[in-house]
């Protein structure tokens, strides 16, 4: 059966695919995710993106939040201060059970996508979640004030450093989990969610074969800009982008996925942009690409759905 | 300076410990725990005898349960459950942030003596808190429906088994923690608290040394009844003796430490074991030893410093 293939990071992605599961099969459906923040936490390998996708299509993501559980709560957090611990990284107590699960078992001996199927099946989330490898990739920020873990600079620093420069390190070594390239190479479509282009699809697309599939592959491969008028909903895309010396634009994000990307939807308020976007041999869509309500997920979702036909 | 020092298990002697910090300085009282129960749940060290103790001196144990942090939430347990995993052992969510740096503190190379200072430190705990080794003692109960951890045979199980015999797994090995034995040598004190003789005395005395050491000092050694009535107040100390063969009785525990033993403090019901026990060269006190409040909880600990005088 053809699939729709959808690389992922998490919450523009998650948000987006909360209106693609609406029209698509859940069988039809495969999800690759950046792990590249996945990162260990007070002795728990936390993986947050995977963990962002799991939750909003298990139907119980922190709506308000877009990461977390629903109405969770923070007692083990607010202990683990109490002992002295740095507590940043704000792990809810429900969320929790899924750190220690998947810790438990990755030290039994499973890989990574071996974890995160189990994840999916006490879950009961019906699209194929595939993480992007089973190796470690850090994505590293170099700022003003030192090289850091991406996790550190955005969440326990508030993305306020001066970024010079953003090294993914680990790539080279890094394969894809299975079924990774295949369900590039055998998707009846191919979707790059608004997610974060350096530090979220760009670790998918620098795993061993995978930008090499997305060229080869016979879909369509379509992308939503997670740049809006030049910055991000959500995230430090902007100013990542900007520490590499892009500008922090559609067209740029555009032109980082240009030589495997088709079609190219960005927003209304950028479709100034769009001629030097299909100059680069994109096609492009322009429409709403904000996602309020599920209705504005579902419409988004169509579109693109619809393009890839 | 001169100290007291105690053999301590889990919730008697934690009830015990309350009064004795009443009337003795906490500089002067030392207190060495059983580890043997300690046990690994969801990949996580959980020491159940220390916690217990560090618990109640820290004035946060769940005083209607006698373990755990009072005012705790099970969120992250239930979602360990949704995963499909058995929690048989309630694990609250503030008790989970101690098992957590625990077991981050021992993966990078403390021993269980360091990790229990960190603790003792954090939760501001005035009394010396010693693990009776940093060794892995391990409880083996071997019932009619096989062989199990003292754990699963006790809160798993509901300790329903019937008893055939207890075994303590890596005692010969299990070399003292630091401090254990010149604590009990330089001791002008010593108390074995009300604890189950078999699984929660007997491995500290089965450390080694810690037997001879407590021939050898020439502190007086007291210890407190943990059976009354032929029945324990908490636990299943009667069930384990039985299976061992030994009668369920005041003067069963002080048999089992007549070697040491200077003064055995028994409760008001079991008197007329009084010139049983006297005659295994034991002196003897009889009082009420069910620790209802904390008046109850200071007046034995009163009675059994000044015995010790």
């Amino acid at each position: 059966m053809k699939q729709t293939t959808c690389l992922a990071g998490g919450i523009g992605a998650a948000k987006f695919l909360q209106g693609l599961v609406e029209i698509i099969p859940p069988e039809k459906l495969t999800i690759i995710v950046n792990t590249s923040d996945d990162i260990e936490m007070h002795g728990l390998h936390v993986s947050p993106d995977p963990d962002i996708i799991m939750y909003t299509l298990a139907g119980i993501v922190d709506e308000g939040k877009g990461w977390g559980m629903e109405n969770d709560t923070f007692n083990c957090l607010n202990m683990l201060q109490k002992y002295g611990i740095e507590t940043w990284f704000k792990l809810g107590d429900k969320d929790l059970a899924t750190h220690i699960y998947r810790t438990q078992l990755l030290r039994s001996g499973l890989s990574l996508e071996e974890v995160t199927q189990r994840l999916c099946q006490s879950l009961k989330i019906g699209p194929r979640v595939l993480p992007m490898t089973n190796s470690k990739v850090v994505p590293q920020v170099i700022t003003e004030a030192g090289k850091m873990h991406f996790e550190e600079y955005f969440v326990k620093r508030g993305a306020v450093d001066k970024v010079l420069d953003v090294i993914l390190e680990g790539t080279q070594s890094a394969n894809p989990a299975s079924g990774v390239i295949e369900s590039i190479l055998d998707a009846e479509g191919i979707i790059v969610c608004p997610s974060n282009p350096i530090v979220s699809i760009g670790p998918i697309i620098a795993v061993n074969g995978v930008r090499e599939a997305l060229r080869e592959t016979k879909a369509k491969v379509a992308a939503i800009s997670p740049i809006v008028g030049g910055a991000t909903i959500k995230g430090p895309a902007d100013k990542l982008m900007e520490g590499l010396g892009l500008e922090a634009s559609a067209f740029s994000v555009a032109a980082l996925y240009k030589d495997f990307l088709d079609i190219f939807i960005l927003d209304e308020v950028d479709k100034n942009s769009r001629m030097e976007i299909e100059e680069l041999g994109i096609e492009t869509i322009v429409t709403n690409t904000i996602m309020r309500s599920l209705e504005d997920k579902i419409e988004l979702a169509k579109l693109t759905v619809e393009a890839l036909n």
